[in-house]
């Protein structure tokens, strides 16, 4: 089942150094292990801003719920989240 | 170079009932085209809403601007786009 | 799995008042059909406005898309759709 | 009597650990006993949100503001209350 | 128990004239038919606008949907309801 | 002169509990005065918000402003002005 | 005393021209007069835009909701109103 | 003077075939006039939308809004006005 | 030429008492020499807000913008700027 | 490819002195770098507003992206972004 999920990044600019370093190295392993698995489909940078698009394939609500409360980044972050449906002019045959 | 296209549509309750299927028709038939391009990367419905999420793949914004433009539906349609870039922890190596 | 929809009504003030009255007993007879075979799980008025929240009880999101492109006012609805999950408050056991 | 209730939370990211941990643990016994008392009728999370979407059952206004400012983190909380009624498609007999 | 409702009405400037001036004359007579009997606590003109802001005092929030959808000019308005609950620094000491 | 006013207050999470203690007995002194003078009139919480309605009858726009402005709490609030007028359908003789 | 109103104007496209040109003579006749006897104290053009930048000044609420209410033009406006009040810093010892 | 100016055109879907023809050809005729003379400098499509971004180099706001009034399409148009003025970092000596 | 301007201010509670009296100090000498010299017009409080409406008279949109830049409260300040043209109903022959 | 990029500048009032010396200093520099390269085609001062309204000329999304993200402001930044493409009223024949 796919997701549209809309991150809108704030970190304060007095951020701790260390903090912030590894709150972003731990952001990155655990997007990237995501995307092997298969759950996080696609992950777009919004040009020029802190924010990111991105495609979630999950068996349900309650995993992306908790697939997005394991940010490391999402005590910083605006969250939007768009169920999306299959669409009857999509040329694929497969289920979205 | 990629875009997201957010639609959502507002077809008059009174429309004539031929000229609607007909341009339902014509935008199902444009949309499809794109989709086997390849611009038309995916087309998503936004569950419950007359709205779709859509990635676009295409060469310069004069490209993505006519693309629009010529939906059957444009003229019914509000249309925000966001350009995409790649992303830092995105694991595909070609550049989106 | 559930979803909280709230819709909002906008019929316009010279609709045919056949069309009318026909469009809300469908709509009725609609929302009834969907309460019995369990998947409109609560359906309430917001106090004072032509709107109801609801909480849809469903399989996925494309059946959600189904059921509310069914209903007989779609066409003069405002629908957003907030995906629910578990609470970790919640003292009931099975999950929602 | 119902009403919808919707909860945002905003916790500063340098609030103090232990604080936190009490507040969090408090809240959620004050949410649980309200749930086993009836008045706390529903409780979801939005998806991928730091937000819940709750139904209160109260006698009147005043005991729901009671409740929701009796909320350990309701110094934290963005809230929109929504009055709910009986809706005259709904098929349980019984008053909402 | 009190709520504050602000109504804004949204005449269409095409309409005819006696279904106007009929639904107005409606309007005035319910409107102080409620205040007669006590429901309509209060009745202010918003200066300057097509607007007022109410406050009602009701058994529940049932009554106060079926007193708002009573309103003749209820299809032209836009409603928000505000429930009310006493104030701590409130000095009368009867219950809103 | 009858003015609507709605105040929402924003106390910072970790302000100090003296001045907040001081702060909120001040601003019921202050509130209380007014009311016993006449010019606050009404006084109601929006339930489950720390937010109020009130309603006040003064001679002119410097006395509101200068009465708001004297809110101990002023610099912690959000408020809105809406000058409210005589409503034609007010069954009460007197000027608002 | 002293109120700011913004007026903006929205027309229909297929107005009828007669009524149209009637409506927009008596809406200058209506704020010449009232600029003449010293109540409509200032009128600007919001540069490119069909709304104006207004200044009352007006003896009480009620007087500027009959001025508002009897505009040619007032069913094709949205009006926002702004009570001012002397500022301590104006160097004018007249009261506003 | 330099102003950036947001149109935002609303064709009403049933607008007569001709009327619209001739508007378009007017606006395209009134645009490109004001460009040759120097004061409508840059005219730039919003990507996918019935919009467009300007910037106009005028001697005052009168002159710019009689610019904008003058538009074939101004009835149809929400516009936004931004008055521009020289930026510290800009690389170029003369006045904007 | 004329632009009415909005300032709201928002000073941290926390703010260096000095600082504060020290600049609104200068915030208030500020605005008087520039009433004196002509350039700001009106100055009126939004009544019951830390907020004025202000209307300025100036040669260009660089001046103003020197003048909003040179505000001592400017770093306090969200700002909003309308330039103003001439109203064909203002009675008055001189250009605004 | 040319962009319409909108920024506002948050600076927090108590930012040290040096600090903001120095990332203003870096701003000024980098800005006029992408100046004279001639991807920074234009850079306005949003008149009274700690903003600007910038058009950029790039390769693509990617471009756009880097540029916006190494701005030494761009932590206390907001930015919007609107795809420009050509107008067909813009009379320069080459591409825009």
């Amino acid at each position: 089942m796919l997701f549209a999920v809309r991150m809108t990044v704030h970190l304060p600019p007095d951020m701790d150094t260390d903090v912030r370093t590894a709150t972003l190295a731990a952001e990155k392993e655990y997007a990237q292990k995501l995307q092997r698995s298969g759950e996080w489909l696609h992950l777009w940078r919004c040009a020029g801003r802190y924010a990111n698009l991105s495609i979630f394939d999950v068996t349900d609500n309650d995993r992306l719920n908790d697939i997005l409360w394991g940010l490391p980044l999402f005590p910083y972050m605006d969250v939007t989240v768009t169920p999306l449906a299959r669409h009857p002019s999509d040329i694929r045959q497969q289920r979205v």
